[in-house]
């Protein structure tokens, strides 16, 4: 349904062509200091028109708080934004009305519904995002605060077109002798260690790489000069998130993230850590060894895990990859059916995004930031219980956590 | 937590070595003649040493229902289920218990839960996974008898070798000239849509490829003989399916199963239809044109998008990929430390599976199953709402579904 | 938390002096007819001003629906709508803002939160309840179109002040010696059969009984004459609610239906059929005998248990009993502490509500509709599925339902 | 459905004729020492045959441990558990099953599901409530370890009998001058502040008061002699509750605890403090004014709230009432009809209680527990959430709490 989240809950609304659309956020942690710019930030990088490689149809996307704070403090109480549709004109009908979109969601709306709106698939809209990514703002927020949490998203493939060091230098012929390393550069772990959103933000492309951020541009003009379209892949990393949370056994974090991530529209793929390639590294090379941290907590030497073990949180970097399929909408002829099986040629009207993933970086980042947060949340629950308790003196060392009784996560 | 689902509710519980393992599943259509060996199946399929691929320990796993049937009919009540675990002698200490191991939930459970299971991981034992099996092949037989739902995995990758209609043929150089065939070819969709668990399960290694299964024997037993690991890929098709299911938005389709999957042990990546790989196929290519099927209903000419567009089904087939890394406890000595820091080599005791995925093959059928009568409860509640109401009048006819009002889901 | 429901899934917003209070609606069946007047009548009876018994603050509290309909029509997507606080200029502060009010949520909202709102207990504000009323008016125009279902609640008591009818007419001394009867007389069972939205509001206080009425409206007046306040009684019935609804064990209806009702500010009591006093009864004389009614169903000859057994509704009229406490509010000084612990009197500023209960009738009746309409859509899910298994053969025919694979409900 | 909490969360499962009974409970906090007999104790009490006021059906009802700890200590994981059915002979037909018994869930589950369990009622049994009484027993369990917390419920009235000083002793004429005093007078609200369930348990039938306990024998004792059955009224209360607790504004303290209470089989009615006679109170009599305690805290003078006010608990003893109706299997002839509508007699077979009160205090109290840890655990989430935020300092005084950033509840 239109809601995400258990304890930090975020219910979203609105299509393209209705009043407005927007969000009702609960479970906000009382007593944050929020302003209406810690969420335009976000929602800017999200609205169409920042460039020209995106559709052109400008609207101001202005975020109205309605409830939940006084005096830029938030009170704990449900917080409900809105952001008007400035350009809700009525659909105007035309022949094209007559043919579900291929690979669009008109066809499957009115299987699931039996009625449709006028301008096709209604919550496959993209404008349907902007809840999410002014909720995911808030959440960032409180984490950034409370944890100095990161979260970075940012566009590595455009079509066939990679940041050279985020894909594998090689494939060594022979059947048994892969490398993780081949998977995964360091150049590229290093990049994932560092990336700040001002790095991403340096061209429209959001991608960190400057030489390929402009092979990607010219890829997606190509796209929509061809009246095509082309898709591409968007990695995002999470840095300093606590261990401990992911809970087994069905809301494992790596779960739950995947979830999150491929309800974002027109996304087909997901991986964290080594993903699908690293399934072809033997457990020697592809374990990640502990050592001991100059804190005297545990880390790992490598990170192929992607910050996630058995479902759980270890207190690494959490990375994953999101492929994003090429737009269903586009404005050649395709030759398809009418919704009554009538055969003929379809072309979209209007502009249509050649290429999502630019305006998808916003989007990854705050469905990633509502993962962490209702995690958190759960997980200060279990702990803070537990710390509660008298100490355990009955078990062996080896099943007890030194210092288990700690504060909170 | 350990619960799954909404209308068809799963609760598991159980580890490595307490009484017996098992489910709750709760909301069970009423009326569905089951029986103990429907669930057996499912479970034989899952239990170790079904071959000298897959660690020796040979527990007989007999389910056994306690609940929610009378005379083989189930009730519409909960139907609990156990499993004894026989082997449930007392964990023997040793001194590997002072290590972490290496990927491995010991020190992410013990960070989560300030004390862990004296054998290690707990509910991230493998064991945990009959609960879901059995739940899964209630629901598989419920969505079989009521819908004809085939739902068929297989093992299409282990290490590096793989089915070779499952891989791309060859990858054009020209950046923008890839076409989704070479993804996928016509050869692995014919598969997709004729498999049967026979095929499957004329090799114990489950992958229909009868010569590539050998190299992946051999490739397993490479790894065993290195006291190293492997990991692998399975391919899920689910066929039949009704279109409609899914709920936007944050419930979609592909989500939700994305969800189920990425919560089995040891999983690191899904994509569905053309996956990663067709975000660099152009939208004109990989759009999928409506065709009028001969019994008047629209399908599609392609099926790049694996039966899912807007999350929402289309009734075309399902299917997805599901990465899994190699088993992270090897018993060749592995340079890490102690929960308390010290340095040492940790090599673990015992026989375990070098390579997770010919067993894994009925936990994804089993998640599967999970994840498609979930939402078909929830879609037939939503479809029996709409057709009590009147026809709908108002609206332009592009607006509404010929025959809405049919039956439900 | 401030979200309502499984399928049909109400969450609100909002308190008393920000800028808008509201709520969105998810899983509206699609295909209703809607108009912005179905939402505001029942906006209009909880309205506060409508006569000198309420306080004066008069707000129009108009509706505005934001998205989720087209043309009229809901498309099964979210709604979303809110009402604007035309009155939220900034809290004035006063040195009644050092105490928290008495039997209030001041202190408890301090106490959960850390922090408050400044006009006191936030969500705890009378206006909360917008959004369930506009919410409930919505389901229950489904309701009412597609199953003919009426929902009716009205005072029954202000003070000691009752619907002669409503209670018991004598206590007989005899211990053993009690009878149903004169806990729920006839006469007030036909009210129940019969009563109509048109009689309730035929006078402000919103009883039926036009003689209790006025003498209702005596007594609250001689409340707010004293700077004092007044509780009451609300009753309600819900007439053709199809049989089936509510779900073992921890959802059964009457269950549910307490918590909807329990979650209305100010009430603190509960009671369905023959409640309390029922209690009394034996069961020879408390049991309802089955009889055959002319369609051929079973129906029951009398009606003690409200329509549910076993905590699933049998299809005869519902009706409960929830008892509201005297405004908290009140104008003439307590002798009280301020947050600090200083004593001090307490009077509080502004007009409010002496007597609940008028207002509190269409609140009750919206969450009757939400309580009823979720469980109808969890109740279709599971007869739409049972009706698609085959017929069951194999079980004794007193196990079966004659026409157990009719249509959904 | 079966499944009763958020982050403790209960699932039941079992009728009377499988072959055990039992509950998983998940989200328990690791660490707490944990012995089967702190579960037996409560089953003990549930158990029928205790005295001859009840069935004579003799289980031993011996609680198995499934999983969820080790050595006996929680490890954080679900922990499953079952009780067998010993008495599980298959149901022998009779003439009796052609009958619905009325208002007993034999109709009710057979319009629910279309098939229903030979012994009638299915999970309307009462054997259902073992896994409640088992999981309660944990929670409390972790209530009196972590916080002190005691929950005791009593017998307070059978039939028309009641302890004294739990009815008014008046009832004045005077339409306005009524007193909360006479709703719930001194020596009551004294027994609620310093009751055992030593005291409980003195007599069988659990009322406090030895005189009351002997009256209500015997008017048992006359219902089972005439074939008959009679009701009764559960009284409750929990002492050591944090302040705090609840979620605005679906999830108040008091809405879940009435779900919880009406989900008990036989339920009718639910009041929390002064209840339905509190309503005839005036404000300015019925408010809690508060005082300064000694530990510097605010408490209330009075405690007409029950111990929640605007839903949130406020610290003081929470005490609360249920209504059980007279049981409806009765072996004296009914006047009814069968399932088909023929007319005719029902006289149940075999032995059933004719009260159900006594046993019912182990239910209630497990209930409670089940209410008070599931909401602690979302507040422990909450409030530790708030305590990592830098302290406010942008908001007037009066509107944070000192001390806000205190440690978790």
């Amino acid at each position: 349904m239109s809601t995400y989240g258990h304890l930090f809950r975020v219910t979203t609304f609105g299509e393209s062509h209705c009043a407005s659309v927007g969000a009702i956020i609960d479970g906000c942690p009382p007593g944050l200091t929020l302003s209406p710019e810690d969420i335009q930030i976000q929602l800017d990088r999200r609205r169409p028109g920042q460039s020209n490689l995106t559709t052109p149809r400008n609207e101001k996307d202005r975020v109205h708080l309605q409830s939940g704070l006084e005096l830029g403090v938030t009170l704990g109480t449900p917080i409900a934004l809105l952001v008007k549709n400035e350009d809700q004109r009525p659909h105007d009908y035309s022949e094209t009305d007559l043919y579900p979109r291929p690979s669009h969601a008109d066809y499957t709306y009115l299987e699931k519904y039996g009625v449709k709106a006028s301008s096709g698939g209604g919550r496959s809209s993209a404008r349907e995002t902007i809840g999410r990514v002014a909720a995911g703002a808030i959440a960032e927020k409180y984490l950034k605060t409370a944890f100095g949490i990161e979260v970075v998203a940012f566009v590595s493939s455009v079509g066939k077109i990679n940041i050279p060091s985020s894909v594998p230098s090689s494939s060594p012929s022979n059947e048994d002798d892969d490398d993780v390393e081949d998977a995964l550069s360091e150049e590229f772990r290093n990049l994932l260690a560092t990336i700040t959103r001002e790095q991403v933000d340096r061209n429209p492309i959001r991608c960190p790489h400057a030489e390929t951020a402009e092979r990607m541009t010219q890829r997606i003009i190509r796209a929509k000069d061809a009246s095509d379209s082309i898709g591409g892949i968007v990695t995002c990393v999470i840095r300093n998130v606590p261990s401990g949370l992911g809970e087994p056994c069905f809301d494992k974090f790596e779960a739950t993230l995947a979830h999150a991530m491929l309800s974002i529209p027109a996304t087909k793929a997901f991986e964290i850590g080594s993903g699908f390639r690293g399934t072809q590294v033997p457990g020697s090379k592809h374990n990640d060894l502990f050592v001991r941290r100059e804190d005297g907590r545990l880390g790992t030497k490598t990170n192929w895990s992607g910050g996630v073990q058995g479902g759980i949180t270890n207190g690494e970097d959490i990375y994953f990859r999101i492929g994003f399929k090429s737009p269903a909408t586009i404005s050649q002829a395709q030759d398809t059916v009418q919704y009554d099986g009538t055969p003929g040629f379809l072309a979209a009207r209007g502009r249509h995004d050649p290429c999502v993933v630019p305006r998808a970086v916003p989007i990854v980042e705050a469905m990633a930031s509502l993962v962490v947060i209702d995690q958190l949340l759960i997980q200060n629950a279990r702990k803070t219980a537990a710390s509660l308790l008298p100490p355990i003196t009955t078990l062996p060392p080896t099943m007890v956590m030194p210092g288990a009784k700690s504060s909170a996560a």
